[in-house]
């Protein structure tokens, strides 16, 4: 690359809810953003591509700048979805710009820990667990919400009515969160039901703030739950080990109110994250070129 | 109705892996027999009752009967996934024959217990908990895998292979089960989750054997799921209450196994079922008539 061409460099977050990107300069001050729809891989390949591209042209042009600039940028894009080498192969092939593709978990392990070493407890709609050594990661659970995400979001709502039935059917105490979810669904088992039958990961997770504040007040089912996914949180942890001076970092939307949940040794090494998956797309596009 | 008129009791239950459908001379012998494909009216209630009209025709035809020997039949249909009252009726007008209509646990208590009073756990691939005083049933539980059917058949397949995956991740101690049904999905957690992304209840309840065999040989993580399942039925049952003399009937292909799960005093009271909820369709005809 000659000294007097510009590089820029281009970082994407894809995911269910949307894909989101950065177009970064050499020194990875942003000039420009991008955002499209959803962008998981597995649900659909084709469409996450596109979604990917259309999220980088806006940013381009956001930036000022003209599309051509794509044929000497370095980029990264993550994407939910990718689950293995050959599928990442499959998105970089198709996009209509030179990129390494990855899986979200890769930029978000990347944008929570950067050069920190530590495990990230990942938790949004669903459940991301890594150990970072500052190289390298190690990925378990967030198998998806059927078999795993323990402690996620989706995973909150949807236990959240599990107990707000039992508790309607006699089987467990009852508490404020129960009556309130057994009210917004109808107030019968029907309308929970009704719900199960159609909700999404996402929908469940938008249970999940009830779940937060009524744990804050003391409310029985929702601590019962707050309990039960610290418990996932800390047998990860355990089972990963904190390397040597690392951190412990609660990311995601639901993570951090899992902190007054934790034992004293784990809250003792917590470090909030440092980017987000975009911020760690960026700065493995920015590595690639170092 | 006139003396010489022969009368004839029909019984149908419907679910949704298939309908069958008896049909019965005034003493309750069997003369016919009839099978056709899923009867849930949630799932689908022009089919359901389509269903239900196909196997009584069968059990029509395989008693050497004509069809217009219905015109002068008392019929009880019990279907999977009747809601409410609005919804039974919708399928008895519609059906080529007069019928009362109810949902399937209504005809799964009246073919399990009959005149016994008790409680009735029906475990196959959902979970029907109720208890009945010999007249009336009062329901508990059975809201669909996603937020209920605790201890069923498709809630030991689906625990079982999340319960293989902490194994996996070494969040819990691994066991035969979890080995074998790692194998069983492709030998690594991707297969579990290209699974769990398409499985149906019925899908996950196929893999309960394999949790109730592995128990019987004292495997770890079998064993913790039958545990789980049987302090589910023993807070339903304790939250009914047996009645006075009665008995507790664990139905199902799933429910006998958790006999020797249970706690002594229900053990005592245990009653096998005395007959299916094809049993109960036809009794529930035959009663109407007295």
């Amino acid at each position: 690359m000659d000294d007097d061409t510009p590089s820029y460099f281009v970082g994407v977050d894809g995911g269910g809810s949307g894909c989101r990107a950065v177009i970064a300069d050499a020194m990875g001050h942003v000039l420009g953003r991008g955002d499209a729809g959803p962008a998981n891989a597995t649900t659909d390949l084709v469409l996450a591509t596109l979604h990917a591209a259309d999220a980088v042209y806006q940013a381009v042009s956001a930036a000022g700048l003209e599309r051509d600039v794509l044929a000497s940028t370095t980029a990264h894009v993550g994407l939910a979805g990718i689950m293995d080498l050959p599928m990442a192969r499959q998105v970089a092939a198709d996009l209509p710009f030179r990129a390494r593709v990855s899986d979200d978990r890769r930029t978000f392990v990347a944008g929570a820990l950067g050069d920190t070493r530590g495990v990230l407890i990942g938790l949004g709609t669903g459940t991301i667990a890594a150990r970072w050594d500052g190289r390298k990661a190690r990925f378990i659970g967030g198998y998806g919400l059927q078999v795993s995400d323990q402690a996620s979001g989706a995973w909150l709502g949807r236990a959240a009515l599990s107990e707000a039935l039992l508790a309607h059917d006699g089987l467990r105490p009852g508490s404020e969160l129960g009556e309130q979810l057994m009210t917004r669904m109808g107030g019968d088992p029907g309308g929970i039901v009704a719900f199960a039958a159609r909700a999404t990961p996402a929908d469940y997770a938008a249970l999940a703030p009830l779940v937060v504040t009524a744990a804050g007040a003391q409310d029985d089912i929702a601590c019962d739950l707050m309990r039960r996914g610290a418990d996932y949180i800390d047998r990860a942890v355990r089972a990963f080990g904190i390397p040597r001076g690392g951190v412990l970092c609660l990311a995601g939307g639901v993570g951090p109110h899992y902190t007054g949940w934790l034992a004293d040794d784990l809250r003792a090494v917590l470090a909030p994250p440092r980017g987000s998956a975009l911020d760690g797309a960026l700065s493995l596009a920015m590595a690639q070129a170092r």
